[in-house]
């Protein structure tokens, strides 16, 4: 369920047009921008810098770029783009900072099959390169099998579930954790191989026979490095994501100073997606509207542009 | 090139009449089964099965099995699937037979990027399982990594080389087969995540600086193994498809009683993209033409099959 609120009639020539405008005279009409952007879907949002292009012969995005800065820039850069090419963008700025390589997670386990096979389309077309290419250049060992494995993974999509299958894997992976092996290749082949409905099942076993889910039992365990923390968020983004998503809000607001990147990600990826059940979670959870605690954490145009997408009517 | 010869007015719903008739009355008419089939081209073929179902309410490849048999079964029933759909069917049936992953390396290397995924969602759709978890389930250490790098890579296809990148790669490369390390992370990295153009570079740079090219110093490598055998087709396959292909004919032709399954496998999966290249080829080394070749090791209806392929016009 998706936050975004899109009107019934909406002409992406006039659009561009008013965005146009906005742009000219004394200073940016930010309010214009966010009224026309926050509230059209990628179809539209696609229309609009085409048309721009069309009546402008100059390129919306770079524009917008010009135009306004700081965390309202960077979150409407993000938004107007295609899904799978902003994607790819995450992903690309991930790597160039290892703490960041569970946006990389995030976008490989969330995404259906083929939302990740266009978000890899989309890294040819803008980078030259592929996405596993880069992934391979700057990691090694473990950290670089677990993540070749997942964005490269298609995996099959369909209901089917193999019982006995989830049961032995759960074993396998259950093993792994006991005799500190989370880095075996048979754990990093169940988790980037087999289906998420296959793979929830797996999960499911785990809990059912260890009385704890593997999320819990990997927190326990010693080792505390990145990639068990990796693996750790894999898990999480396949097995529930409305929950990691929650969590990754919850943990932004608790750091000093905030981390914008991450509100700013999850708002802008979601808002078309499930933001709706992720803002339901996190009342249930906080006790506070996820829209109150955005609007407490952030300022000016930045605030009202995720607000917007968070489903506030102008 | 292609050897396929199409005729300017194709009826497929006469072809599938035609089709008909063949299976019908006194055995089968063999005849009109290759002058139909084997002058039809992908798509065509596609359309002869829709009507024939339009027509009959039967499955025509059902009945082609059950109509005919052996080597001419065999060739027929590749021929007729979709090319992405033949390809899912001869990795799943090569997965069953470890000497037979030659046929996976040889898929995932000389398909483009786009057909590759074209094959893993046909296989996903006639296994129900990814083909990359297929593969992590049937094989183990070095020649698992190396598999599933290869069918999982969506290189990319652009004609940049960076070319100190090809000289510092063909150095690893080389130091790996001097240090007896072939099996090392950096090659398989190098050889599943590169784009096919930068790998030329970097093969050609390890000629330049060596003086031999890389397939010829692993051929003179010691240890005589599975890896080493995949590893160097994997390379072929990039590097010189044709001459890859050309020569698995030639091996086919001088295994006692022949190896029918390559040379079907090679007619039937080349005659519309470069079978005619391949002809040439083999005979500029053989000094025989490969019609004849194939004219002299099988006989039948298949043979009428493949020289039909070959491009012999009825």
């Amino acid at each position: 369920m998706a936050t975004l609120v899109v009107p019934q009639n909406v002409s992406v020539v006039e659009d561009a047009e008013n965005l146009r405008k906005a742009f000219e005279g004394w200073g940016t009409n930010e309010k214009v921008i966010i009224s026309v952007l926050a509230h059209r879907n990628a179809a539209q949002r696609k229309q609009i810098r085409l048309a721009y292009w069309d009546l402008y012969q100059e390129d919306l995005v770079k524009r917008l770029e010009s135009e306004i800065k700081g965390d309202f820039e960077r979150a409407v850069y993000r938004w107007i783009l295609d899904p799978e090419d902003r994607d790819a963008v995450l992903a690309n700025v991930a790597l160039k900072k290892s703490s960041d390589y569970h946006v990389i997670v995030e976008i490989a386990c969330v995404r259906s099959s083929e939302e990740l096979l266009a978000v890899r389309r989309a890294y040819h077309a803008r980078y030259k390169h592929s996405l596993e290419e880069d992934v391979a250049v700057h990691t090694t060992g473990d950290i670089r099998k677990l993540l070749l494995g997942l964005v490269t993974a298609f995996r099959y999509e369909g209901a089917e579930v193999n019982s006995r299958l989830a049961k032995s894997e759960a074993d396998i992976l259950h093993d792994a954790i006991k005799d500190k092996k989370i880095n075996h290749d048979e754990v990093i082949r169940i988790l980037t191989t087999r289906s998420k409905t296959q793979l929830m099942a797996t999960f499911n076993s785990f809990k059912d026979s260890q009385g704890t889910s593997i999320t819990k039992v990997l927190l326990g365990e010693t080792a505390d490095n990145e990639y068990k923390r990796l693996l750790r968020i894999a898990i999480r983004c396949i097995n529930e994501p409305i929950k990691y998503y929650e969590k990754v809000l919850r943990n932004a607001f608790k750091k000093f100073g905030n981390d914008e990147d991450a509100i700013t990600r999850v708002i802008v990826t979601r808002a078309e997606k499930d933001l709706q059940l992720i803002k339901e979670l996190y009342y249930s959870r906080n006790s506070v509207p996820l829209d109150q605690a955005v609007a407490k954490e952030t300022s000016g145009d930045y605030k009202d542009f995720l607000l917007a997408l968070l489903g506030k009517q102008d």
